[in-house]
């Protein structure tokens, strides 16, 4: 079929998915693949000797969380050696903020996609700061990694199955009315998220551990974000492999490279160095402290939200700077590079119109405007954790590398 | 001092305000003048031959639920015969949505002003469609108001108590940053209501009883609004009876009439016919089924929420109609009557401008611009309950009597 069709069809699967919060499980009893020392990353596929420092301090605290080593030395020495599985989250289902780490004795949000039945998963969200996720590893995050992991995580398993599952794509769709972009400011999703778990949290939990979690939960502020993450993945993932699609399903950054998918070219990587940010630095910090851009959580903004929504979040300037005039004119801007708009993502100060939704690498590359990246910054050494937030941009390198290989999968040659 | 300095003064006094909810208490204990047959209501006060169909209404059932009697025939007996003492809710430091019924057995949410050591009181809010303070009084209107009254207030008191009060004023401030303007949008605020109140309810409460409370207050949408009602009308009280100020401390409606209060001339009312309502109905009603406006929900506005913060809540339009245009515009004019911008309460998308803040009697005088108002929409007739909701404006002459009253207490004379 013509590009239009492939981009429809395409556009139509992700467009009519559904993202539900199903369960809690152990990384190694649901993500395809996770046996003994892997590791999944963010981004496109990287190795030890190249990964950036937040992504090998995320390492070393999950080589120590998982009781593989016993300190940051061994931790780099057993990497050294090569006795490390790693491989990119995307390939398997899998999705990571920042660093993005996902090890076997993680336990991990099971987020179905019920339309095309396909699951994926995500670790929990452990708050902004000192976290495993910005390459941190002191005693604080090993024992938060640890109570995340065997009490929270159960309790919220048990509300979950009770609640019959949370439908994360409705409070995706709630939330942009309530002045979310959902990437960077998860104010009104995680209130939403937290009055649909409550009920069930009482029921199945005892009083002192609800209590806890419904703090935790509560003053993490983007707790919602790594299962609408999921979210997000499922639906791209069912409008992958289209022939002649143009649309990007997944934008992800290991902070080295920025790599993009492209439906019509399958699980293929298309990469360019990771850019630098453009941010709000926390008291002390500075752009030379800052890793380059890094994670899957891009993957808001291929579904058409994150920058892409928010022209109707403008609150979320005061965390990533700039002006709500700016945040309107960003996601006026990608309406020049996507395909559609959203049918069910609606942005209430653009009289509801759909956000821009479905990139065409076509249109990126016709324009030269970047899809905008709302983003954390993560210090670049290990050991700190997150020093900021700001904004980025995916680079045009990797979506005129796309249309090239695209181009060839249509028997056209450069 | 001259009209601007007690301006000053008046304004200063409501914006330094606090607004915290520290208890849940029976009516009789804690409102001032509450006795035996004593009903306060919404508005300027009203006499039972002239009070509109919703209103009686509500004192059916109100005197139903107290035991007074047993039947609608009775209750209208009873008013008839002169045997219930009527006040206007607002000479008692209570205030209460549409009708605004308050009688002793009622339980009241008891705010804080701590700066000013002021107290205020709003019953508990009951839901949409067929309630008390619409009118209506059925087997189920008097079922839900003795769970409301006998288990979930008693059970947000020990929360409350708990938790050391919950921040209304805080509450409402990050609200309009997530797209409530806190009269007829709600969703953030009762979200962020309930995520303050959840720790605690889990901590004092059986797991059964707060589940159902948790389940009615997040389904209600509104329960936030009754307790921000009297945060409002504490925070204004604080500006009243400053000699010299021209400043409007209350708009209140009885369904009949539309008084306001002013504060250079303290308590007294300047009234006027209450206006229709321009609304969206519910399926089967019209126009010709409404009654006029109704309520002392106004106070939002008077405080500088409701439509003087709608260009921060488009979405609310969805609820009473318009466009997003609409309501933006509609805050935009509301600047032209007030004095000044509240330093706390802000539009994040007019750049985190304060919204228009302290309703001037001479602007509205001199310009003609009268002060929008969201607004619930009643049947006309008692017994049935909401029916819509929509805009109405406070009209012109509330404000020319005012400002002739208010000369005359600075010794001008028409």
């Amino acid at each position: 079929m013509g590009i239009r069709s492939a981009n429809d069809e395409c556009l139509k699967r992700i467009g009519e998915s559904t993202a539900v919060l199903v369960d809690i499980r152990l990384a190694r009893d649901v993500v395809p693949g996770m046996g003994d020392k892997t590791v999944y990353h963010a981004g496109p596929p990287v190795d030890w000797d190249q990964m950036c420092g937040p992504m090998r301090g995320a390492i070393i605290g999950a080589t120590m969380f998982e009781g593989w080593t016993k300190s940051p030395e061994e931790a780099v020495a057993l990497a050294e050696r090569g006795e490390l599985r790693f491989d990119s989250c995307h390939n398997h289902r899998g999705i990571g903020p920042m660093a993005g780490i996902i090890t076997p004795s993680m336990q991990v949000h099971v987020v179905r996609n019920e339309k095309y039945e396909i699951e994926t998963y995500s670790t929990l969200y452990m708050g902004v700061g000192k976290v495993l996720r910005h390459g941190a590893y002191d005693q604080t995050v090993m024992e938060r990694l640890a109570w995340m992991n065997g009490e929270l995580a159960p309790l919220l398993r048990d509300a979950i199955h009770r609640a019959e599952g949370i439908d994360l794509k409705s409070i995706v769709a709630q939330a942009l009315q309530m002045g979310d972009e959902l990437h960077n400011r998860n104010k009104a999703s995680n209130a939403l998220l937290l009055c649909a778990l409550y009920p069930h949290l009482v029921a199945v939990g005892a009083a002192d551990k609800v209590e806890t979690a419904a703090r935790f939960i509560d003053g993490a502020g983007h707790f919602v974000l790594n299962s609408v993450m999921a979210g997000c993945k499922g639906m791209l993932d069912a409008g992958g492999g289209i022939d002649g699609s143009t649309i990007v399903t997944a934008i992800a950054r290991n902070g080295v490279e920025t790599g993009i998918r492209v439906s019509g070219t399958g699980d293929r990587w298309f990469t360019a160095p990771a850019p630098r940010i453009e941010g709000v630095y926390f008291p002390g910090y500075g752009p030379d402290d800052a890793n380059p851009d890094l994670g899957d959580s891009a993957i808001t903004e291929s579904a058409g939200l994150g920058s892409f929504a928010m022209a109707g979040a403008p609150a979320v300037v005061q965390y990533i700077g700039g002006t709500p005039q700016f945040a309107l004119e960003t996601t006026q801007r990608m309406y020049e590079i996507t395909a559609t708009e959203h049918d069910t993502f609606k942005i209430p100060n653009l009289n509801f119109r759909g956000t821009p939704f479905g990139i065409d690498i076509r249109k990126v590359v016709e324009t030269g405007i970047l899809p905008v990246i709302n983003t954390g910054i993560a210090h670049r050494n290990p050991g700190i954790g997150q020093i900021g937030a700001g904004l980025t941009e995916a680079p045009l390198e990797c979506f005129s590398k796309a249309l090239v290989a695209f181009a060839e999968t249509q028997g056209v040659t450069a």
